[in-house]
């Protein structure tokens, strides 16, 4: 069944927080996203920083021990107006090139969802009025944290969050852990294009009409965020430093294969060793992201 | 002009050691790579580990502060014998993880160069014989170090190394910082196929017949490996953890585009905010490798 | 004015819940907190993992922006039963050692408060009955987070939380940030004794008998914990990895130096460069912790 | 035997170089070190940077798979011109505190070895003329490192080098491995006086007369360097980041109470868990340094 939700409140923290809605397994979610900053698709400030999220979604029948698969149909920018940063941020770069880097401010993008792209309109810098292929995704994804806590939208850890991760787009399933009845889904901030690492700390921002399946999968317990595409089984890790992003994100797809692909420990880590993909989510936030892939055609 | 060398001796360490051939500006050299385990084309041992190099070729006219372009022009293995490990390493899963690992062992492959492809013979696994499209790489290469050090090869840092990075495959120029006259150029350790990350410690590993021409670019001084392929430009950053490591290579990119590639501070960082793309090229070895590209059509 | 409370309900987070009791600003607080896994000094479990807190307590006139001083007065060992792990954790050692790591089981100690020793009872090892001088400290100790979060009892942050730094004893004063109103004060997680790093995942646990005074310092806005004793001032870092908790204490000291002792920014570096001193709280938990001290008798 | 070696040449690199004089087993060895800059008790230039080292001595006996011990018998400061760096290193605060730190300039101090104080005497800051007791120790001391490598004097790892660890003070006696015949020991960058880490890059730099006594511990093979006092038991880890420098030295110090003084595994965590203390040695260097260290009295 097809559920719509105009979005009247919103969260900054994914935690266990009354639910604005109550979807059923199977359903799918028509609703919206603000940008970064509280601004809808008519440029409207509804809410403030970091992040707001829309929901949280109260998925029925999914329990903590769960797995909630979301399936990502639609994600469409529903509005012109987007924004990114215009300097790298500190800590990607050598210490010593810090003060090298330019000034925090916003540049500006016309974000045109019909004609499929994002063209700078502000500042004026050697870029011109650089055109770039729409590549929508959600920077904000996830359920209620582990053990009732109540953690920024600003961040991200094993119940998904902040992750900028661009893989989160059109066509992705991502799957989460649940650990409080109903799963508790949250969206936002979404990006209309965004590179490897978010590293200006910024996607081109922009508000989105979003739509979503929710299903639950019973008894399946993951410890990180998992999702999959036609073409590739990924894994998420949120931690720092990338380092350790990439554990988690290594573990939880060697156990996936183990568990549930037909593979033995031997056959899953030669697998691994020549065929693994890694993607950098960002190393923004607080908490970084590591994505390891797998293409389905190679397992068994 | 083409130069043939045919190895006789093979070094251990990247270091200013005396050179086996000196080659001119423009040179194109056909030599070839023995296995991580020092064994060529026969399967003769004729050098010991870790990753025995061959080389250093020197190349009249390069000075400290230039900077040494190779052309990888052919990477063929040339024998059928391949092999990779069987365990992923234990720093890159969780430590709670390390004691599920399997036992470091090998795993046999046979490399049909002209077919192009490795099929797996050994263990029995579940992914019985697996076939994987040959993609043959460098794992080691690069120069003589910075202030006379003569530094394992089994590790890496600014002159290159066993960076084990899968970009270093046939049809990309690599660029190097020169910090002894003549540059002294090694190359081994060849894969013929390896995973992102190199998370087995090995890619598939072979003796190969290779073929680079080499070409001193004069006055120009980078700090990191470079390279580019007609579509991408790349840096390299190696070090750990891998935070620094793509600290590196974002520096070096950021600083290249604006050095070469007329871009102000300002466009460059919105430029690769919004397109970078980053690879993880091993996390393996003591010094990790991280690459940041960007696609060369969206430079001004 | 000095206020009991006998503890009743227990919270695993800190977050901005409902007090449980309101303190003066001068007030002294005499309470009590419960080993890490929920038990009180007659050993009976009132409340269950992770590291059960007792608070919050809400201290009138602290409002965000503020800071909060809590001098720890008193912590006793309320009954004869420690216990902590018997393996140092894996992510304490390097990855190929996990497997020779011993299996994580308790140790016990019998705790003699009024002697002022611990003596180990089980298991048998070389060790024998080793005894140890109390040094008690609290594990957790903080307020309510930033932004309305509720986290973890296992972790910290800006606002505290479980950092597991033995300096905080008996005879120093805590500052944390204020970032709700009344702060909302949580403690918890008494260890009688305490390696650096609490390298097994527990000093010896323990219930205790705790007496705090609270003090609000209007209008000091600082970004991390502080502390001091006679001889020290110390700044605490939480964070991973070990390199960020670092520069947070490093970055924390030098400004405090600033802002209120009357140090140029030279001086400042002078200073630390030759005379800092830095303490390794815990690598254990998910943020770990490191302080910055220096000496107070060098300040000018 | 005693013996004299007014140094001549030196090396930049710890490698396996032609050694400057043959010692005996239990030699002493009298010599001198020159500061950070080449420059020797008389203010002459006699090498370059980075770190000037003396050395290498050859002891007799050393075989790889040895330890070679190092009793630093006096280190003393031999002239009055010592310096420092006057700005807090960019990589040890937040990347967003970079842009306020001061200009990288030179601190001098006057140091008077007969009264062991060092004299803060310019610039002229809030310290004043800030008088610090002396404190001399070898920022470097190692040996020829594995495979035939030559590390830069810069740089640590696990043959020692350029840990700037405050703990190489007169009465402590430092282990190495030995990787090559007759060790090769180098010495050098004396500091007057450090604090922990070293942050800003320098300890007070300053030439010293050094007596150290040379000792073969045949058959005892030791992964980092390790080191005792009358009080305490050391290991030495040398990596980035401090996470893996600390999992070296509490590894090392793991194995060293296991194999030489009679704890079995869990009496070994046990008594680290709860006694272990970690000093930072520095995060300045390439390679951080972190010790670990345990009282004798607590060993069984």
């Amino acid at each position: 069944m097809k559920r719509e939700y105009r979005a009247e409140r919103f969260a900054n923290t994914f935690g266990p927080h009354a639910s604005v809605l109550t979807l059923d397994d199977g359903d799918i979610l028509a609703t919206e996203t603000l940008d970064s900053r509280g601004r809808n698709g008519l440029m409207e400030t509804v809410a403030g920083p970091p992040n707001p999220l829309t929901g949280p979604f109260y998925v029925r029948g999914a329990e903590p021990g769960d797995t909630l698969a979301v399936d990502i149909l639609s994600l469409r920018p529903n509005r012109a107006y987007g924004y990114c940063g215009t300097a790298v941020a500190q800590n990607v770069v050598d210490p010593a090139y810090v003060p090298n880097l330019p000034t925090r401010e916003l540049a500006t993008w016309e974000v045109d969802a019909a004609a499929g792209v994002a063209t700078l309109t502000e500042p004026d810098t050697a870029l011109g009025h650089l055109s770039l292929p729409l590549d929508p995704m959600l920077g904000c994804i996830g359920v209620a944290p582990r053990g009732q806590q109540a953690i920024s939208s600003a961040t991200s850890a094993e119940h998904g969050g902040n992750m900028d991760y661009r893989g989160h787009r059109q066509g992705v399933t991502a799957l989460f852990p649940v650990f409080e009845p109903g799963a508790l889904l949250f969206v936002g901030d979404g990006h209309a294009v965004q590179g490897d690492g978010e590293i200006v700390g910024m996607g081109i921002e922009i508000s989105m009409d979003v739509e979503l399946r929710v299903r639950v999968i019973k008894g399946q317990s993951i410890n990180w965020p998992r999702g999959y595409t036609d073409e590739f089984l990924f894994a998420v890790g949120n931690a720092r430093p990338l380092d350790q992003a990439l554990q988690h994100a290594t573990t939880e797809l060697l156990t996936w294969l183990q568990e549930e692909h037909g593979l033995d420990p031997v056959g899953a880590s030669i697998l691994l060793g020549q065929c693994i993909a890694y993607d950098v989510g960002n190393v923004f936030d607080p908490a970084y992201t590591v994505v390891a892939r797998i293409r389905r055609s190679l397992l068994p």
